[in-house]
């Protein structure tokens, strides 16, 4: 493990190289490595550290009140997991995070942390700034969910990934489901029945808007 | 208007009071009115300040791709417009602001935040605070419309508000079914038939769990 992988990750890239080593000096991290399956937090732990994903990839499941796991997501490192919990209110894991392989974790004391944002204009700006992505992430979804069919969804998702009339998915069709809370085979036919009816071409996770028209009013039928 | 009203709103309210003259002082801020009706900001605007909404209350709405209006929520003083965006890669909007009554918007220069924020803990504190806390917002409403049914839904609300077997609801059942994203009778008519089947209790707001089994059954099924 290189501590300085932890400059790979979205909210410490932006340092300047310069100030690298005066950055970790000041940081009194920890570091832990996780065998696949490990929990590397629970759900309701108190989120005293932040915790950046070195190596390795973990996913993220929740368990309802009524005791159902929901999956959330699978991050890859280098990120940082539940950044904007540290500060929070409530600042408890809102997920079980288990190791999906071999990980490792860097650990900054919550202390450390706020005084680098304190200190350190770049690791402020990264740190704000992933934190209004997520933002803008969690946004776009419930925007997504409140969309109640399912072509209605596709059309939104494509819409916003639309430059000019060509788009493409960064997910593959099973994670796609997964994002708009339904089932893979419901996803393939709407898809599907979007290219029999001209709307849009579609292969290999680029595809082209042939009737935007049509496109918009599957957002809102 | 009184620019130390400010120190009501939440990312500044714990401002010690010895500190607040120097805050002030460097802030750079102005202040602006505005009549009932007249936008305070336009989606797709770029947030260059931070907006603290001093008095008054304000709508915020989005216009979909396809160019339909979705009403997000209503925001009453004080509170801040929007925090999270002034740090987004893609620092715009996301929604239109509109004045519901008279409103006083103070400015914060993003420059402003910014040393303020490096130089002022209980202002940073507070800024990560809100937004962290507006994570878990969007969050729980991500849970919540991931649930299919209106009962499931319902239930998974009032678990997520339990102390004990006792619970309250802070927003009417208006604003219910729009945080649902479905329409008022449907929610009334699930209601009542939990009172029916004596699953719960609910009178003005406030309610008592009788079935503990059944209202979490009702979440998974």
């Amino acid at each position: 493990m290189n501590i300085n992988d932890l400059f790979l990750c979205p909210i410490c890239r932006n340092i300047p190289l310069s100030e690298r080593e005066s950055f970790l000096n000041g940081l009194n991290y920890h570091l832990k490595t996780y065998k696949k399956g490990a929990f590397i937090a629970r759900q309701e732990d108190p989120v005293e550290a932040l915790y950046l994903l070195l190596s390795g990839s973990v996913k993220t499941e929740m368990i309802s009140d009524a005791g159902t796991v929901l999956n959330i997501e699978i991050i890859k490192a280098p990120k940082p997991l539940a950044p904007a919990f540290l500060f929070a209110e409530n600042n408890r894991f809102p997920v079980d995070v288990i190791a999906l392989e071999a990980c490792e974790v860097v650990f900054l004391p919550k202390k450390s942390v706020m005084l680098q944002l304190s200190s350190n204009e770049a690791f402020l700006r990264g740190y704000m700034a992933f934190n209004s992505n997520r933002t803008n992430f969690l946004s776009e979804r419930i925007k997504l969910l409140s969309i109640k069919t399912i072509k209605g969804k596709l059309a939104q998702y494509i819409l916003s990934r639309a430059r000019g009339n060509y788009f493409t998915f960064e997910i593959n069709q099973t994670q796609l489901a997964e994002y708009f809370g339904i089932a893979r085979p419901s996803l393939a036919r709407s898809l599907s029945e979007m290219l029999e009816d001209k709307i849009i071409t579609f292969k290999k996770n680029e595809g082209e808007i042939l009737n935007m028209n049509a496109l918009k009013e599957l957002v809102v039928s």
